[in-house]
């Protein structure tokens, strides 16, 4: 069962620039920053209420956000709902056929994660995280 | 202040197709669903933790929603942040020189909200509600 929004990902160009707005004008606190190597990005993580705002800055070309960045501009990314069980999650998911990018979960930013294909939520990208 | 993640707007061409993923896949509840004449939408919010998923389907041509819809297919439409003092946020943006989509509180779903232009918070849609 899906707990929360765990949080929301927004492609930026740079992050210390997104910063004027989604800290200092929205008055978000960041209580995270950091180089996620494999993925090709620095990720920062904002807090609002009992979700986050997770921007993402690409650091390499050729990876998903910078194609992302390349194609669509700066914009929302994905969403991240929350779930004590991402196996069941990914399993409920593959079983009801609908496409996935991963297929078994992985360690991530928000604990261990899994994305589906935006093909299978209507255009969203959708990740499944259990912290 | 910025209270909670208040909904997480999403364009869909139909809502009752979108629902076999929303409502049925990931298990969230409908608790409201309802026609929008003047924005020309329906709209059908669905609960997540504190927060909500908003679907919103076209239901009339040259409107925000259509528009989008057509440009960018289905997917994330926009972000909305609950307040509880709407009329002091929207001052605030605007007094930071914010592009501003309304330049005053009006009614909406959510209560008395207002929308922020996408270039005033990198390419993000971002509405504040007071419910």
């Amino acid at each position: 069962m899906l707990k929360k929004l765990h949080h929301v990902g927004i492609v930026v160009r740079h992050i210390e620039a997104a910063y004027a707005f989604y800290r200092d004008t929205l008055g978000l606190s960041v209580h995270k920053q950091d180089i996620l190597p494999d993925q090709g990005v620095k990720a920062a993580l904002l807090t609002i209420g009992a979700s986050e705002i997770e921007l993402l800055e690409p650091i390499a070309a050729h990876t998903g956000v910078a194609r992302f960045l390349e194609r669509r501009g700066e914009g929302l990314h994905h969403l991240c709902f929350e779930t004590d069980d991402v196996v069941r999650e990914l399993d409920a998911a593959q079983g009801k056929g609908l496409a996935v990018i991963d297929r078994q979960p992985r360690p991530g930013l928000a604990g261990m994660i899994c994305f589906l294909h935006p093909k299978a939520s209507h255009g969203v990208l959708i990740e499944y995280a259990q912290p």
